[in-house]
């Protein structure tokens, strides 16, 4: 090997909270940046805080390495849906990736651009595999802040826009009993 | 997007002691598997079990797909030297790799082909990132298991065979304090 290669590091996660050492500056989500996204938002804030993203950086970000993050999703609702993220698919399409529950209990949602749909729970210790082709968003369904550590690959890339078009096929909402329902999308268009 | 595509799954982790549900067939390392790798092993015994690695399998082994895998490095040493993994290559030197600690005390011993070496610690929560071109081995450093969590890319591959002939630069001791030491590997040659 050359002289040119990269210097191993190391960060540090708090597993409870989520928080990195050395502290990188978070992408903050409030609502305001995700206007149009919940079916219910008469009477909401523009500042209520959905999540909020850390990223461990990679030394490039090619298909030979590895991007990392927590993600910290607020508990609440909007309406009767639960706080989730905005939500992707990759712009490399077939690029998988993982979630590891690190606190707190949520669904993960995913869904093809055919419009099939798959929930998975989300808790301390579930490892999601999100494989090629499937968008994916998390809905915290608990009390407490859900964290999660997602590992993806340096050139997955980002593609928001089919979903701020299309939506995904479901909703995840609180039903009259306080659980966790999935009901259809009435926006939901392919 | 076609629809051959994989369904999503999860597992879950034991964030302890390392253990998967579904339970993987484990890879099971004792002394007998590592002759050679240790410098001092007179008196030891084949049987005397190193680590285990349980693997999460992805769809693919391909550049696309995140296979991932708990290590649970039994405390203890061969004379001087702490319990540790074989320590490889990747086939594909540019595939990078991410640890993350679960529990117990270790330190990841990493090296170039030139023979640049780095030492990073293993803890709970650290996150190590393997650059590409570095080989790697993780070492049990405390008195409990050391657990940790590793993501990688599917197509990466593994060579073992130049570190079972190089060995790695440096080796990792205890010293007469009951500390962890650094020292020169006498048998290392390039």
């Amino acid at each position: 090997m050359s002289t040119t290669q990269t210097t191993p590091f190391t960060a540090t996660i708090d597993l409870a909270s989520g928080a990195i050492d050395p502290a990188p500056e978070p992408t903050v989500r409030t609502l305001g940046h995700m206007r149009g996204l919940y079916q219910d938002e008469a009477g909401t804030a523009e500042d209520q805080l959905i999540y909020r993203v850390l990223e461990i950086p990679a030394p490039a970000n090619d298909n030979s390495n590895l991007p990392s993050s927590t993600t910290i999703i607020e508990p609440g609702r909007v309406g009767r849906e639960f706080h989730m993220t905005k939500g992707h698919f990759h712009a490399i399409r077939e690029r998988a990736e993982i979630y590891v529950g690190l606190s707190g209990e949520g669904r993960l949602l995913m869904a093809t651009e055919d419009g099939e749909v798959a929930v998975e729970p989300m808790r301390p210790g579930t490892v999601n595999y999100v494989p090629g082709g499937w968008a994916h968003r998390s809905v915290n369904v608990g009390d407490e802040p859900l964290v999660f550590y997602a590992v993806y690959i340096g050139d997955a890339g980002y593609d928001y826009g089919t979903i701020e078009e299309q939506g995904f096929p479901v909703v995840l909402v609180q039903d009259d009993e306080g659980g966790v329902a999935v009901e259809p999308n009435p926006r939901y268009r392919r």
